[in-house]
């Protein structure tokens, strides 16, 4: 019992209108993207997607992420002609509105973040993926623009998906022909985009996106299409059905006047006063996920020399036999990492994601969103790749969103500087509302693990690549903002701050002075954002100076996250790395860097002298 | 006069005895990577590139990127081979070594440094660029792996060099089927390459990568195509040519033991006496670069009221008017970073890169090395997207490379917390060596510009979408490293330190303090790195404390670089974003997040409580 053709038609244009009045009345916008994309929006929306407009929750019901985000308006506009939200369109980008200049959750109905492009396939892609893990039919379908069929992410995306045969998942590239200064690379050479999706495994469908015949039938051969991801590659043009904006150059991202510009507008669109009502249709509920039960159970010896990195595979193995919701991402770096230890468990809840690490968080991103806890690990340094996804997700606001970087610092040794990460902690303490967790020995990297599973938001874990000695029980806790002091006396004269592996150096460098009757107090800050800033203050109160080492770059790191926080109270020194390293052995390049015992013990000296 | 086939077979079978002899010396490193490409280099260094051995600098000569820079022992042991090099191979990875693990400009045959993988393609068709800008026949050769073609930024370098006809760029995929952790994604399906690098605008030839008459063969008809850059995609073997690791999973990134394993192979792989001489072939000389003469002459009036965005389009312009070197790169946003001011006086040096920022900056580099000046503009928050490759920029140590981010932070306004740049700061900081200027009004940005292009390595400008009001005068000079201090007196009892359309906040917060009888000093730190240490310094000897004021994450950016240099001296209060922003106005934003005169007012009287 389909919509009539007529009808669709009909609601495409109201859609248009509502598109050009809201972005008039917000005196800025993207009203010509909205406007190409109408008949998509229309047939998706009123006759496509089986959803609920009463139910923004459901992972029984089909999904839209628009990503070409800046149509957040026809976005708006179709969720309000559905009846599933009562917002006033003409509150568009107005402070506190819901109805923002690019979708957030500030919308119930938005689950990722857009507006930065080329982003919103791999989140799509991760939202497939996640169904299929649940056995859940519902679909999945990414609006994208065709500037940002520019973007290499949006073939990580693609390859993704057909590697792993997300035939739940459809494509849709808007192919308007106009970016934001000029034209797009291939105009409206639809083939182009045909015979890449075609060599990135998709199947697909090149229609004339404001047919919305065409389109119903395009949306039926993907459902139909077994196997494979579809792509519609539809041709559109910007600022369709108003003749001094259509398919013009200059009108991107500008609002028609109020008044005599939107007005005659209005009235080449014509009148639109159909109502739709959005039959919902749901598809049969996903198994609720199993409660967690996780609980890790480090087990070594005081002493023993682990990794971090293999602590944190060991803790990722351990939470995702207890719990089905965790799913462990991969970059190529598994044996690594040591991700590779869930995967020995459960292979389905390992997802090779292969060298592409936008992709990678793209699709943790996703499947958060169906109510997954992802873990995605690679080498820090790699996560740098991501930064963007990494920013989009935050602003996701994901309920839990992982993430692990191993091989972090100087300390990796003779592999050079492009393996070592030394800008990862400026990175992600910059995220708003990120929490940062730098272990030290294989305990603490075992509880912080599952720390991470149990907080909400984007968490980054900085594992390291040496071996170092456990110097915790077993049954020690490490809370997300706490820290520990494993040196500390009443005569302490200074306080060294650190984590990771320059931790032990600081406890070298107290345990010498302390032979020489210098009493140093030693704070293994593993918390590195949220801070513990009362042991801080303590420190700084009760010690004369603070000394802060990292195995990182000293602008935007643990030194200066203390600086910010100390700044007045007392002295704060910062070691870590000033200049580019090169290939050496992990005790040369701490040496030279000055992050070892020795310069630890010159700084003690240099703060007291 | 062709090598013969049997000499660069041999010389193949000679850079595979080097590759395991001086890893396993080195005792890391990855030898099998280098066993699958060495037909490829034989042919390559001693058949068919055009240099000279004794000249690693000329514009004038092929020239390969390593993209797979794990590789790098290979290469070492081709240039050896070529008399290019002296040093002894066996000192791969020691410290101290020009033969680090991975590629570094510590080679002087190395232009850009390489080990992230998926970056080689883009720094190679920005070489090729430059070439074709300088009219230059010499030849680029980017050799790529296979599992690194699952980053999207290799096609983001492809479509760029189809779109620009790089017919001087050729395309080496080594696909030797193993990944570090794994198969790769299409293992020997070679047909997958062929497709997506035919889709992406190359001719393309599918070829035994271990036959040297094959690769001989097709980079004959690389050669012979024009109008579009030419990929070789090669069938080879991991570790081919020892039996026990031939092919075989688990041996990446393992060097053999030194004594029988090593002996073995080496017996395996069989004698090379070989000795082949490079002819210096050289190309016509480049013609030199015109003098720079620039100098940028800023034309405002005080209190003219410009965008810091416009203002470095004026002064790109101006630049490029004057030296030939500067190359503006955009991904299609020169309407709003006004870069597109350039493109009107010199559009053969204007270069618009589409929406890929990976590959704009790899791009850049690339161009860097040929001796241009390149400037490469974008909002500030996409260059987020870019972060690996900026941080490879870096160690690659260019020339002359100026990253410009326009539409820094929350006073973006409606668009909402996609396009706002709250990291940038943190993450440009955060690169080893790099530079990070902000500046306030139009003239800072005019000169701020010129200052750019004078200075070497990364510099990062981030630039503002509101108009502020001119302040300084037309002669003032902004040095790298400097500040400015537009309000001063002997009775300052706080200093305010900010930078860009904050710093107008705390003007006003001082003028409003003033008439309150409260002397409030007012520092403009346009210089965020490196920072006028000792106008700070002495800001905090003569007044009681300091109010750090920024439109970006308080974390990582100008508020905690400031406590970083000066903790405990003086109290340090860092103004700048906390929580997520939303759509709103500008103003409505600065005062939500606390960074307007209301907010700098209040700081400054808790601070003096």
């Amino acid at each position: 019992m389909s919509v009539a053709l007529a009808s669709l038609q009909e609601m495409a244009r109201k859609l248009r209108r509502h598109s050009l009045v809201s972005t008039a009345e917000a005196g800025s916008g993207h009203p010509t993207t909205c406007l190409s994309c109408a008949e998509i929006m229309s047939v998706l929306f009123f006759d496509e997607m089986r959803w609920d407009p009463q139910d923004p929750s459901g992972r029984d019901a089909d999904v839209l992420v628009l990503s070409k985000g800046h149509a957040a308006p026809i976005l708006w506009a179709a969720l309000k002609e559905a009846g599933a939200i009562d917002d006033d369109l003409l509150s568009l980008r107005q402070d506190g509105s819901p109805l923002e200049g690019h979708p957030t959750p500030n919308s119930p109905w938005v689950r990722v973040a857009t507006g930065s492009l080329g982003q919103g396939l791999s989140a799509a892609a991760g939202m497939a993926l996640g169904r299929k893990l649940d056995r859940t039919p519902a679909r999945v379908y990414a609006l994208l623009g065709d500037g940002e069929a520019a973007e290499g992410s949006v073939w990580e995306a693609a390859q993704f998906a057909s590697y792993f045969k997300l035939d739940n998942l459809c494509a849709l590239v808007d192919v308007n022909r106009l970016g934001q200064s000029g034209p797009t690379m291939y105009q409206h050479d639809l083939g182009v985009y045909e015979a890449r999706f075609r060599a990135f495994g998709f199947e697909v469908a090149v229609v004339d996106g404001h047919d919305v015949a065409a389109l119903r039938a395009a949306f039926e051969r993907a459902r139909a299409c077994s196997g494979k991801p579809f792509a519609v590659v539809a041709r559109t043009l910007k600022g369709k059905g108003v003749s001094f904006i259509e398919d013009k150059d200059g009108w991107h991202g500008k609002p028609l006047k109020k008044g005599e510009e939107l007005e005659r507008a209005l009235a080449e669109l014509g009148p639109a006063e159909i109502e739709l009502r959005v039959t919902a249709r749901r598809y049969p509920a996903a198994d609720p996920p199993t409660a967690i039960a996780s609980s890790v159970r480090p087990a070594y010896k005081l002493g023993q020399e682990v990794a971090t990195r293999e602590a944190y595979g060991t803790a990722l193995a351990a939470l995702g036999r207890l719990d089905t919701r965790v799913v462990a991402l991969d970059g190529d770096t598994k044996n690594s990492t040591f991700s590779e230890k869930l995967k020995a468990g459960a292979p389905e809840r390992f997802v090779e994601a292969f060298i592409a690490e936008q992709n990678m968080v793209g699709v943790a991103l996703g499947l958060a969103s169906e109510g997954k806890i992802p873990f995605a690990s690679t080498f820090a340094c790699f996560l740098t790749r991501a930064y963007d996804f990494i920013r989009m997700a935050a602003y996701s606001q994901p309920p839990h969103l992982v993430l692990v970087g191993s091989h972090a610092g100087v300390s990796i040794g003779e592999d050079g500087p492009s393996q070592m990460a030394l800008e990862d902690l400026a990175m992600m303490r910059a995220i708003l509302g990120s929490t940062v967790l730098y272990p030290s020995d294989a305990v603490s990297a075992e509880r912080l693990t599952e720390e991470a599973a149990r907080t909400g938001g984007i968490v980054y874990i900085r594992t390291s690549r040496p071996k170092t000695p456990v110097i915790y029980a077993h049954d020690e806790r490490f809370p997300v903002g706490g820290s520990k002091t494993p040196r500390r006396s009443e005569r302490d004269v200074v306080t060294v701050v650190s984590a990771g592996v320059t931790l032990f150096e600081a406890l070298r460098a107290a345990d010498r002075l302390a032979g020489e009757g210098l009493a140093v107090r030693v704070i293994d800050l593993y918390s590195v954002k949220p801070l513990d800033e009362a042991t801080l203050r303590r420190a700084a109160a009760e010690t004369r100076a603070i000394v802060t080492v990292e195995d990182h770059s000293v602008c935007g790191g643990l030194g200066e996250a203390v600086a910010g926080v100390l700044a007045g109270t007392t002295r704060v020194e910062i070691l870590g790395v000033r200049e580019c390293p090169r290939s050496a052995t992990p005790t040369e390049l701490l040496r030279r860097h000055g992050l070892d015992a020795d310069a630890i013990v010159a700084a003690v000296r240099r703060v007291l002298a």
